[in-house]
């Protein structure tokens, strides 16, 4: 990296694409990124912004012949055209071989259960016949998603009894996305490991972050995850193997299951900084976004152990849907141990992830009273 | 602020411009700089880059015009300008009266002396015979200072004996500023201690950091301070005096000398981050610039207390001038300990700030052993 100036190219300028630049500037890094949005988050930071839909294969070769190497955000990009990007010569971290397998749940999982990692019995389904033989199989609920496309719990459906099957698969498009169906994992816990692999193979783990959803999309991540001693080892293992598995560059984020007898789990990757990440920023020594760029450009990745229980909410768009405007902060910062965090979407709707609060504690219940505290004083509305 | 988005202009684009940018963004705020250079560190970062002269009266209203508030990241700024900005109605923080008694010297220390806070002796001299004249009431050494537009050393000369005035008095140029002599304060360590005050009025004091200079450049900032218990109490307390005295809001550093008996004398004050402050963004929950930019906006300051023990080296430029090259972050960056800044100055030439290092460590020796290697093994020089 030693000649000039690194150049990265980013595919999003979402919040995660944002922080990425954030961390990549100090270190003095020019950066590029493509987004159809002309506001989006990252604009205002980057060096370039390419104006171009997320489906215009020019755009990517006009990205990559702008920087040194090309990451994203977000894993639905379609990967042939990041693998004709790598024929033609460039860097794409993580690999779009990588994003390909992830892209596709029910190959993600092939591959997990070939590497003897342990994750919910799973298998691919084609109408309500294959669905209610997997019922027969799994019991019930039983998980039906979509191979594909799915976020935030959309593509997902939770089939309690043999008479939702119909109901379900039409609310998934009634066979329009290829569907499996998997067996339900009675959770005690949700967490997440993110794990960076450097250029020359060195993989760093971060702590063991557990997550709690409200209508399937992330609401708090609280670092350390209150799990055992033997869990958390599992989960970091579990992390550890997912990376050798990808033998990848970049950041990976992990998503397990942790049930009552401390059993983990592997729910799904993403190849990518995580939303349950958002707390290394204030937790760690080195944030995720910071450790994904060094090591997509050359670079160690630096220390990622937890500095201070860390607890991360999400800060959602609420009331009607308009132009961004913030109600609260000046009232959650006289607490001194919480960060606020706004994306600078332009606009606001319900359910939009428009920021997000990290409180730091003496303890996990501390910085989990001064993260409520927070969240409960401050709202994201349009106007 | 929480009607949209507050919007904040800064003179200067260097790197502490910059840095307040990074650490605005994630708020959310919008930044307008005004910097004479095209490619200046902040330029990218900004949403706005006013490219006019620090001397230019309507660039100053351009920017205000544009902007909620104005700060500035130096203070050799002609501060009728700013005043003129005030007296139309417009905020800027830390107010024109501050920077025009800081910009100074004799104004600054009379002030001091004034409210009983304790500084070296000095006197304004108006040619040879005046300066020989303190040199008999102070002793030799004796420090000739320019009473305005010195930094880094600049501005300064040591007068090691009677003899010696006259290469002096030229060397500041024979009176074409207004000098002061100062009686030689034979300190043991310098130190400093940023202190941040808030629209409310509250006050946020920093931990002591000791400043080592080579050439009268900033090399080495040491946090904590490696003085008395006593001696850190009494610079703290000086700070605190010196924020009160100004009833300002923002970022305020105070240098001072810790004499061997423990005394602790005011030196200079700064009306803005500091170089010797840059420790902050690792070594504490909230940075100098974080900080800075959230009382000028009016939101409380946040947690200023030391994280981690924190050294923070300087990166000059060196060997010859040219485009920006950097040489060994790869090296570096091996101890995840070390955070490397590289400002991002198109040009690198001798002595310039290019970047700097900062290690936390166990403790101090620990940081400053990480800080030590790193800066053995990186340079940055021009091509």
């Amino acid at each position: 990296m030693d000649p000039l100036v690194k150049r990265v190219g980013i595919v999003g300028g979402g919040q995660l694409g944002k922080m990425m630049i954030l961390e990549g500037k100090r270190l003095g890094l020019y950066f590029v990124i493509l987004d159809p949005t002309e506001n989006c988050p990252g604009s205002s930071i980057c060096d370039e912004h390419i104006i171009k839909p997320f489906n215009d294969r020019a755009a990517y070769i006009e990205l990559s012949n702008k920087v040194d190497v090309v990451t994203y955000e977000f894993e639905h990009i379609d990967s042939t055209i990041l693998q004709e990007l790598v024929t033609m010569g460039n860097n794409v971290y993580p690999s779009p071989h990588s994003l390909e397998i992830i892209q596709d749940k029910s190959t993600q999982k092939k591959l997990i259960v070939k590497n003897n990692i342990d994750t919910p019995d799973f298998i691919v389904v084609d109408g309500v016949t294959s669905i209610k033989k997997a019922g027969l199989k799994f019991g019930y609920p039983l998980m039906l998603k979509a191979t594909t496309g799915g976020y935030d719990g959309k593509g997902n459906a939770r089939v309690n009894s043999e008479e939702d099957v119909d109901i379900a698969y039409k609310s998934l498009g009634s066979g329009s996305v290829t569907l499996m169906a998997e067996r339900f994992c009675p959770f005690e816990k949700e967490i997440s490991v993110l794990a960076c692999r450097d250029i020359n193979g060195n993989i760093s783990i971060y702590p063991v972050a557990e997550n709690k959803h409200v209508n399937s999309i992330l609401d708090e991540t609280i670092v350390p995850a209150t799990i055992s001693k033997e869990s958390e080892s599992k989960a970091m293992e579990m992390a550890h193997s997912v990376m050798e598995l990808f033998s990848d560059v970049g950041m990976f984020c992990t998503e397990m299951f942790v049930t009552k007898s401390g059993d983990v789990l592997f729910n799904e990757v993403a190849p990518r900084p995580h939303n349950s990440g958002h707390y290394t920023i204030e937790g760690c020594f080195t944030s995720q976004y910071e450790a994904h760029i060094r090591a997509i450009v050359g670079l160690p990745v630096g220390d990622v152990s937890l500095r201070s229980p860390s607890v991360m909410r999400n800060i959602l768009g609420s009331g009607k849907a308009g132009k961004t405007m913030v109600i609260g902060e000046s009232q959650i910062l006289k607490d001194p141990f919480v960060k606020l965090h706004i994306y600078g979407k332009e606009y606001s709707k319900v359910n939009r992830k428009m920021g997000h609060i990290t409180a730091i504690g003496k303890n996990i219940e501390d910085a989990q009273f001064r993260a409520a505290t927070a969240f409960n004083n401050i709202k994201i509305v349009g106007v």
